[in-house]
């Protein structure tokens, strides 16, 4: 529990940030927002969560709803998303589409405004496809931009993604809140190692924007980020690049490696995760936009096959021994393949897992504050007064 | 946006309607209404969508719930339904219920007592079987008004038609909404010709329910109404009766023709859209009541042959060019088969179809003030008092 | 409707009871809370409904949300949920989970934490297998609160049991106040016999929980209590041991009978319900186990094969005649299988179940506000200080 004052300290912070751009606008990748926007995004996950703690309504949403969209079935982020709206005030409608019913951009259009009559917000994930969720969030976003701007619409929904083909912002973003707060500050970060490591496991065609997600989140803050995979299992370029530059820019570093261990190494921060080649990946969405399904099994079959060959790259308590310490922090997504839990070789040691349970289920407990802020900066044009006025009339959330 | 002033006037007009007979009651066929009813439904839509434009909360509900029932699939039908509710306060629950599950009175009394404890209204759509969608609305009224008396339930949930097999009431009072906006006043909608015409699609079993809708409305204002279709494709010849009967009370006229050519001429308004015969919608619930699978597919198989046979029953570009001044307003409840877009032939050329999307989205746009409206004014004795207090009032929506 | 002193009486009555225990604890089964507890959840469930009727809002929540977990279909209890959750102000949010997803305790877990980053309550139906579901719920409570301690979760979710292997605790509740209130007053139910008999049903492994629910509950009212049921349909020796204890210690009486007669001869309340036997229900939790669906289905046709004996266990116009003046209350949870309308040979006569519709609807009227007044002891250290603070407010459920 925080104090008033401390938490009235925390707003000063946040007036400091120049957040003019986020208002009305929508989230796709962190890397398309300032730094000023990164940390507004932190500051205002922690109010809400403080004033949460302190019993204090953060519902700035008399009425409207938050339509969700899921283009895969997602009971976790489901609820980061639900749990969001409803600390803001909106109630969250579920839209079940199925891929195969959006075919064409105008079809897309039309159904995004029909959804939107009372949207405040829209969430989708649509990760699946290498080439097709940004572009279907891209187009859902400028539907009801122009539906809003025609008069069709009485507000412009903001979008926020949940996960699409080349970012996972709302988990790479509360995996940082989770480091921050865990190092003890943003400033503690430079020259911290973080090893995004691809790790084995038994399923397939795991997506790549937790990865990219995280280097191209993590390169911003002075770190040592060290991406290690198997050869082949490269993720997109573009996010590569951006991972460098932002190295550059913040006096980190970013470098690729083809060994876990080497990646592991005095680290102060492992992310052991599986994922799929990109060019796989890539192979998939052809084969199912040419509905060559049987070819599809067949690339699935090879996956696997070739995935079996890294077996060994696996988060063992022998690597964990060498990094930092021996006490690097531990990081996953959830849920985890567990070797010797949930299946019989897979990303993580059960020993491992277990001793980091609670620290990585607070890593996913900042998720719905992190989505909950986005909300916010897209909606309020001066979001520290906002947050001042809900402090002062310190209406309790529960009564 | 209007200016306060400008709602209190809209409220003053809603004052001189008599709504009595609305309250606690529930809304089956806009035929059953009154004209100052009708009005009344116009005028809170436009009252309840200009508040929410000024920010202003119209949350009349603090809890409360809104119970769906939809019998078959439907997004759209979905989320304007969830729109209104959420408008108002209350918080929408979905009852999935398969045709088959609800099968005698008795079952139908029970569930809907069991679902509406604490249910302020329920929508329900169920337009497939002929003789059954309005058949089972009104058991499920009758139930809670029963069970309200009986003790059971502390409310009486009141009922919304979101579409029976007769009428489709939030649809033609949202596409007449649009028309009497498009048009500058309802005043000025005497003479107008609209064509509600059939037109070719490729699917099979479209509900009868808007056309026997649009005429069954259009026809109350002094409008020339004229229904096309090819032989064979009758609607019901009790709204025929209703529209003929309207025509002649409201000075316009009502009559049917068997050329879209002759529909479209000089019409002010088009409205082309597939629909199935009577007689295979009736055929199609006895077999399906039969349990005669085999047969229904038959059924349908006979039905698209026919259907194929008026492909030049199609809203085409030249048509347009028929229409008064070239110009007549299109509207389609949508979605649309579109030729060349969502299907090789269609109701509509892709080309008139794209022209006129921004009208169709606005069009689409008051179905969730329509159906808040219904539910408004079954709740409120005297609604022109309750809108009064909320303008004075003037909480914000988003603080 | 009550007078506001009516009210304010029933909150000083509900003062007087010690529920400090309940604070910030889960509602498993009704034999582990104390006398003061059972009485507090009926005193809180009547206030709630009274102020309900006053259209007094009893919105304790600002935001915050009820999950639910159903781990098998279930209309009636999702809407009581729904209906008590939004009576207090939480949103709900269903998880659907199949039996078979939810495998290791550390899964449990994981998923429970997961989905209550913003939850104030868990609702949990999870009745199939024996042996399961209790622990199941357990496991779940026992997880969050293990989250709330380790700074995961920012709030303490409570759980209520919406049904397990061993008790429904919302279903007996709400029966035992339709009796109290149909008895007038509690004080009356002393000497009163009930008659808790298996009934044939065409159906196979309905759950044990009703009848458990029913005679641990009311055997503690110092009531005649009286088991009736063919050779081999135990119930769990556990909760008859439960019941006999109780009713020494009420004053009243439990005995086990094989004779339906028996059992309504001169009873004043009769719940005649089928169910599966215990030792049947152990074995296909084995099998279930065992993936050995082949033996599930010849153990499925054996149990129809024996219930198929005792089809003479049915509640018909002959038996009632037999009870108390002939006027028995009859009673059910509802759905019934009703001979002559949803069965040709079922629990019960046809005439027999419509002279009791309302008394039927009533019953299953008070499940709503008992899962409420349990979400309500478990959220509120001082529940009558609250409801007063409610009452005093007096803030309209509808403006």
């Amino acid at each position: 529990m925080r104090t008033q004052a401390e938490i009235k300290a925390m707003i000063e912070v946040l007036a400091k940030l120049d957040t003019s751009r986020m208002y009305l606008n929508d989230f796709f990748h962190t890397w398309k927002e300032s730094d000023d926007e990164i940390a507004a995004v932190f500051q205002v996950a922690e109010i809400l969560r403080a004033m949460r703690e302190d019993n204090i309504s953060t519902k700035v949403f008399d009425s409207g709803l938050g339509i969700s969209i899921f283009r895969d079935n997602s009971t976790r982020t489901r609820f980061s998303f639900a749990s969001a709206c409803n600390l803001l005030g909106l109630e969250v409608q579920d839209l079940d589409e199925k891929i195969s019913q959006i075919a064409h951009g105008e079809t897309v259009r039309e159904t995004a405004n029909m959804v939107s009559f009372m949207a405040d917000v829209i969430g989708i994930r649509d990760d699946m496809y290498i080439g097709k969720g940004h572009t279907y969030m891209k187009t859902v976003a400028d539907s009801v931009a122009e539906g809003y701007k025609d008069g069709v619409l009485e507000q412009r929904p903001t979008l926020v993604n949940l996960q699409c083909d080349i970012d996972h912002p709302t988990q790479s973003m509360a995996d940082m809140l989770h480091v921050i707060n865990h190092f003890g500050g943003v400033e503690n970060l430079k020259g911290k190692k973080i090893a995004m490591t691809w790790a084995y496991s038994p399923s397939y065609g795991k997506p790549l924007s937790v990865p990219q997600g995280i280097i191209g989140l993590f390169s911003r803050f002075g770190m040592e980020v060290v991406l290690a995979h198997p050869e082949g299992y490269d993720i997109m370029k573009d996010v590569e690049d951006v991972a460098a530059a932002n190295a550059k820019a913040s006096g980190g570093s970013f470098r690729k490696v083809d060994s876990m261990e080497e990646a592991f190494k005095d680290a102060d921060i492992v992310y052991p995760k599986s994922w799929a080649p990109y060019a796989v990946m890539e192979e998939r969405t052809r084969l199912v936009e040419a509905g060559r399904f049987d070819d599809l099994k067949d690339l699935e079959k090879r996956c696997l096959e070739n995935n079996a060959k890294f077996k060994d790259w696996t988060c063992t308590e022998d690597l964990m021994k060498t990094t930092k310490d021996g006490k690097a922090l531990y990081m996953h997504c959830l849920p985890a393949d567990i070797t010797g839990l949930s299946c019989k070789e897979g990303e993580v040691d059960r020993s491992v897992f277990d001793r980091y349970l609670v620290p990585l289920y607070k890593e996913a407990s900042y998720k719905p504050y992190i989505i909950a802020a986005m909300i916010f900066l897209s909606k309020f044009e001066k979001p520290s007064a906002k947050l001042q006025m809900l402090l002062d009339e310190a209406r309790p959330r529960i009564k």
